[in-house]
This record gives C-alpha cells, sequence and structure tokens, in this order.
C-alpha cells in the first residue's frame, strides 16, 4: 500500500518558498510522502473562501487523503490547531472557520451565526497538543511549517490521530452565506470569481430544479434563461452574459469567451448580489 | 515498471483549484498516478498558443507520457473529445486545433488552412465515447475534471485506446502562422512572449542557416546581426535589443537583463511583424 | 531506497512551459526521479535574492535532496556550471554567486565584497565539464534544460560528482547586505518582501537577544516593541504596523491582516533601511 497523499490548500501562494518548504518538512518526516496542492491561491487570510472551495472540491481526492488546511490570520494566538477524520479525508487545520465548508455535509442544519458547533457523529476531532509530532523550533508565525505539516506527515505515517492530542467535542464553525427565497424570487450573492471571471453565487442547482422559466438579475443586468454551456445561442443578454451551472454545482455567471467581472466592472466581487426571478 | 505520467497542458490557471481538483480525480481512478504540470497558464482560451507550446515541448517528456490537453472554449458543445496515440507520446484533448503542433510533426505538407485533416500513418486516433470510463455525474463546462483526466487516468492503467472510442479518420488542424520569404527577407511575426519579455517570433533557425549577415527589424528598431547568448557585445541595437536563436529553435528578440516588451511598449505581443533583412 | 528528490528554486516563473521542461527532461534521464520545487519565482535575474532563498530554506529538505538552483543572466558566457556537495544537500548552478547563501554557513568569516573564495573543508566542489551527462544539442539560452537538470539526474542515479567534471577549489562569492552596529542602534534593510506584504530584514534574531525594549523605524514610521504574533495588542504603531522575528529568523515588519508595503507605499522593498534603537 503507498502511503496516503497530503493534499495542500493554503494562502501562501507560489511566489514565495512557503508552499514548497512545508513539502521539504513533510519529505523529512516521510521520506515517500505523496504530496499534491489543492490550491495555495486563497486569498490572503480569507477563511470563509478556504472554506467554501475546501468543502467543495476535497471529494474530488481519495478518501484516505491527508489534507493541510492553512489560512490562519490568527496564527500564533490561541486558536487551536486540529485534526479531524471523516469518511471523505482526514484535515488537519487551525479551528477557525476553515474547515466549515467540510462539516457542512454532515450538518442537519448548519447554523446561521459563526461559533462553536458539536462535531456530528461521523467525524472524529483531536486538538493537536503533542508536540513531539511537531517541528521544533516551533515559530510563532509559520505553523503551517511547524505544526500542521509535521502532524499531518506523522499521519501518513500511520501514526493515530489521537496519539496526537485530546479528542474534542466541538469545532468553530464559520457559516457561508445563504440565499433567501421569497415568492419565486431568489436572493444570493458571488461568492467566488474565478480566473476566467466567472461569477460563481451561493445559489445552488436544487434552488432552481423546478424547470420554470428564470431571468437573473446582477449588476443592473438581465439574463434571460439558464444555458446549458458557454456557448448556447438560446440564452443569455444583450451584454453577451449568460448564466448557468457550473461544474460547482452553484449558478454562475460568464461571458462565453470573455470575463463577466471585467464587462460588469466588479472589483470585488464577493458579496455583489445575484436575483433569480422565476415564473 | 512504474505507470507513465499524466502531464497537464491548460488554460486553467494556479488560482483557482481547478488543476489541482484533475489531480485528485486521476488518483481517484489510478492511485499510483504520476502527475506533471507542462504549464496551467496558456492564455485563457488561446487554442493557437496550446498547440504551439505542446508542439514544441512534449519531445522534451518521455515518449511514453500520457498528455491531458485542455484550452477548451467550447466545452459542452459539439466538438469532439479525442485520443491520440504519436509514436512520442499519448494525447487526450478536445478536438478544436489543440493538437496541431504536434501533428505537425508528422505532415509532409501542413495545410495553411484551418479544417479537417487525414490523419498521418504514425498516428492512431479515437474519438472519446465510451462514457464508461468518465466521471459522472458529468459536467457540461469542466471536461478536463470529467472526461479528458479520466480517460487519461484508465490509460495510465493500460486500458486500451479503442476501448475507450470508436477510430476515427480525421482531425481539426488549425495551422500556425507561416513566415513569408522573399528575396532575402523573410517576414514572421512574434507567437509568444515569455515571461522574461523575450518576444519569440515564427521564424525557425533552419530560415537563417545560409550564415549571410542579418538585420531583425522589429517595432521600428533595427537589430544587428545574432547574439549567441544574451549577453554578447558583438551585436545588439542601439536599444540594447538582442536578436537570437531561444532554446524553442526560434528566433527571438531579448533585452539582456531586460524587458523586450516592456522597452517596445508592446501590449499585445502575437502578431507583431517581425522582419529579417539578410545579405 | 528511492531516489533522492530533485528540488528546483527557479526565476523561470510558472507562466511558461519552462519549469515543466525541465521536469521531463529529469524523466527521461531518471523514470523515478522525484521533483519538487522551492520556488519557481525569484524576481527574474535577481541571483542575490536567489542566494539568501536558497540559503534560509535548503535545510528544510531532506538532507540528501538535490538542488536544481537556476538564475542565470549570464547564461552561455564563461560562467561555469558547477555542483557542490555539502553535509545538507547537493547542489547543481551557476557559478555566478547562487550558492552563496548555502556557502555561508561554512564560512567562519564570510568576505564582505564580492569575488572568489577558497572553498569550505565540509564541501567538495565540481566544474562540470563533462557534456556526457547533458542533454544535446545544448542551447546558448536554457543550460537549467540541458545542463544543469541532466547533471542532477544522472546525480539522483548515483553517478558520482567527481565522474561529471573537475574538482576545484574555488567559487564566485556574493555577500549579503550585512547591518551595522553602533552604540545601541542597527541599521539594516529590508532584503525581501513576501506575498502578504510583509517586509523581511536582514537584521537576524540574534542581533536583539538582550531583551531591552527597542523600537524599530521604517518609512518614518515608529513600531514600538516586538511583536510575538502577528496579532499582539502589546505592541505595534499608530499605522497598525507591527514588529516581530519572522519564521525566517528575522526581523520583519507587518500589518495585521494588512499589507505593509503597500501601506508605507514601498514599490522596491529591496534596500529600504530599518533601523533597530534599543534601550
Amino acid at each position: 500500500m503507498p502511503t496516503p497523499h497530503l493534499v495542500f490548500t493554503t494562502d501562501f501562494g507560489l511566489s514565495d518558498p512557503y508552499a514548497g518548504v512545508m513539502k521539504g518538512v513533510a519529505l523529512t518526516i516521510n521520506p515517500l510522502a505523496r504530496l499534491l496542492d489543492l490550491t495555495h491561491q486563497i486569498s490572503p487570510q480569507n477563511v470563509a473562501q478556504g472554506s467554501f472551495l475546501l468543502g467543495l472540491n476535497h471529494r474530488f481526492f481519495p478518501s484516505d487523503a491527508i489534507h493541510v488546511a492553512v489560512v490562519d490570520p490568527f496564527v500564533g494566538t490561541a486558536r487551536r490547531p486540529v485534526l479531524i477524520a471523516t469518511p471523505w479525508g482526514r484535515f488537519v487545520a487551525p479551528d477557525n472557520g476553515l474547515l466549515s465548508g467540510v462539516l457542512t455535509d454532515y450538518l442537519e442544519a448548519p447554523p446561521m451565526t459563526p461559533g462553536l458547533i458539536e462535531i456530528p457523529a461521523e467525524i472524529t476531532a483531536v486538538h493537536l497538543s503533542k508536540s513531539e509530532y511537531w517541528r521544533h523550533p516551533v515559530s510563532q508565525t509559520f505553523h503551517g511549517r511547524d505544526i500542521f505539516t509535521p502532524v499531518a506527515a506523522h499521519l501518513s505515517l500511520g501514526i493515530a490521530p489521537e496519539t496526537m492530542g485530546d479528542s474534542i467535542e466541538n469545532l468553530f464553525y464559520l457559516p457561508m452565506a445563504q440565499p433567501t427565497l421569497e415568492e419565486g424570487v431568489i436572493t444570493g450573492q458571488v461568492i467566488y470569481q474565478d480566473v476566467y471571471g466567472n461569477l460563481i453565487s451561493n445559489i445552488a442547482a436544487q434552488h432552481l430544479q423546478d424547470g420554470k422559466p428564470i431571468e437573473v438579475q446582477i449588476e443592473g443586468q438581465r439574463i434571460s434563461g439558464l444555458s446549458r454551456t458557454f456557448n448556447d445561442p438560446q440564452h443569455g443578454s444583450d451584454a453577451r452574459l449568460v448564466a448557468l451551472i457550473g461544474s460547482h454545482g452553484y449558478l454562475e455567471v460568464a461571458v462565453p469567451n470573455g470575463n463577466a467581472a471585467t464587462l460588469l466592472e466588479i472589483a470585488q466581487p464577493e458579496g455583489v448580489p445575484v436575483v433569480v426571478v422565476s415564473g
């Protein structure tokens, strides 16, 4: 059996050596470690974005993967380093809400306000307190290198989670903004802009399942109907905008062979209202 | 025998999780998959650039490599997903011209206009139509994740190409702009600008083989002679420009320890005329 | 025993296929090569920055790692391609000062001016002159692909360093700017800005070991005291700046959840004076 993969999700970027150094540290502990990136380009210190992307994407990786997730604006302060084992992947991260997107799948009624939640039955969680599984000296500013990666590398060697700290009963949960539904009108918002300028909203495919004709409104533009692909002559707006269910399973607004964020002159995409009127 | 490498060439960039997710999907199918990137930073939807860079660079990889090439502006429409097996590498891609740079090596007289070509004898091609080798549900907007990578991962497990679809006799070919030669004057154009601001033209080394003294003209500047390296005191222009045969085997224009694109104030490099006058 | 890792540190960026092509070449020579990046985003042709980051970070990788370091403004000219074997890693690089940060650890009194130094006793060095271990044809502009990576791949196969060239007794050394200490005042400078806008100085932790209260001055701003973490209410400046010992072991200036370089309106960070007044 080969060693399970370590998958990194951070806001470290790729300009600095931070991502490379974490991999070096992993290999120093487990010379056979297999290393992979989800992305190192979460917007700096944007825990909500990291939570969203990790929640959305972790199931595309093998279920034995060990995820190292580090978006950690309060590194070195009281927030706990934690490890959770779920039916689909293990996760090492600061307990600052970054794992909320992963936890949501297991919650019957996700809370609407940030705060501690009880850990779902399918999941075990550990507060990483045993420093013998860390790299020393431990810096105050780079726990990705000194705590999270070393713990993940030890996990990949078969060290049991409960050996590395004390079981805990709750975790900090950061809810994602939810759309409101009222009399045939869904009011959501943009939660992520990708490199193509596509604007991904928090309106999930299932909100739109009744098949009624819809109109999507964003920044004063009206888009008639849902396109099936980026190039669909049946639908769209005068301004070449289209709306479709993206590969994430959420409603997104795009410009075929163009950039919706640029066309709409959106500087700060997160939070921009997206309204769907149906019927 | 270790499993052959999967080599990715896409326009997905590295900010979003798209590249990482494709790797996760590959590992879910072949847990021993070995994963490598040529680049994920083809200019968005620039099929011609992807074709050029893949053609130029695939022979630097092992001949058993499986290339996953995805620059796919018409994803989800009628363009076929295809797989070709060549003497130097197998390639999974949309049939939109992206494999033209690879095919050119095998064509006696590459056509000058875009269109279907007959497949050269050394190559076998398959229209990927067997959905049992895909990931489900198949999205309409991310075939890199749902079709191309799963097919490549199955290939790496030893599944035969013809099992995954029907043999085809032609492929879509997108010609690269060719330089014109007339009375000692070669008129080409810039086809690629690299991160250093070097301007790579479509004038190949063999066009210049007769050893006569030359002058290179670009954007009103005149460069006297070909330099052997970036730092060659014998040749160049008043504006510090040099011309040389780059590592790609094509004439390129550079500024030693500087940026030619910036110096020449070129905003859109592709298509900028490059003229060589010899004798 | 698995093959030792090849770790790349270059200024090639990730937009172009250069980094990918080097990996392809390595695998063509050693099909089992294990490939890793420290970073490909050293500032273009900034040998001093490459030297600093490689010196600082190579000890986070396994001690049997083979580092391929390429920041090579004078590629194709007389500067020698070299290989050094140290107690903590082997390094293949141009002899242009890029290995100075690694060499510093072994020097009793590092010179203050650039020039040739005698090689420390713990280190062996070879001038790479045997072209049978290179890729052919050898370009004049991409020795990373044609010389350094092929040599590293051969090393990973167990070929002995001395087989690949002639032993040498000296190497080119490029000193890092050193802070001056005078009557309780340390005057250093910024040597690196990371992706968060943190400004890393050349003032090492040990310069500050006496525990006296200090004030840090940069660009007319005064920062009172050293913070332990990025979020430390005890210290800082009116402008939200904090000073702390970063994960590199050097004094750095940061803005909690912000960007110090932007706040201070610093366009060119390297060389900006940082002054520490103590007592």
